[in-house]
């Protein structure tokens, strides 16, 4: 599996549309195992998505499809820059929804 | 809800081990909709785990459970220390389980 921990920073007083647009934008990504949205707690304009993949292609797949381009176009503005960033590699755990079906070749 | 995202340190050498404790010791934890465990591949001893409850009650309630407090009396020689740790408010996303069923009073 393939993991992603990063901290994103809203233009001031943008943060809740931005919020909006990363939760609505992400269903339906082939391989997604796990997408959460949260913000931090101490810092008005900081958001944290964690992300899980089957693997590193599936994220990178990700990035073309439409909706995720769509995602991407609206939220630019609304980014200020990013904070820290980590890859990781997921084992197992809670939580991690079972890779979604796909049509077999 | 509550989230956590975790750096742990293994002992050098220990990590499998470790990592064995931890997947193992989180199942029935009231509360808990994402616990994922993962490694860092930058480095051989570092582990991150994120966590997210539905709220930080449960969090601090799931440390008195028997069988969590087993696992932390298993993990602790295998623990040489703590890297970052951030708390965060999660909002929504995708891969987080339903709260797990409890009786009503």
């Amino acid at each position: 599996m393939y993991g992603l921990i990063g901290k994103m920073l809203a233009v001031p007083g943008r943060r809740v549309e931005l919020l909006e647009i990363l939760m609505d934008g992400n269903d339906s990504m082939p391989g997604c195992l796990s997408y959460i949205v949260a913000i931090d707690p101490g810092n008005d304009d900081a958001i944290w998505v964690t992300e899980v993949w089957d693997n590193k292609g599936s994220h990178a797949g990700s990035l073309e499809l439409p909706q995720v381009q769509a995602m991407i176009a609206k939220a630019r503005p609304l980014i200020a820059g990013f904070g820290e960033r980590f890859e990781t590699e997921p084992l197992g755990g809670i939580g991690l929804d079972p890779p979604q079906l796909r049509e077999q070749p």
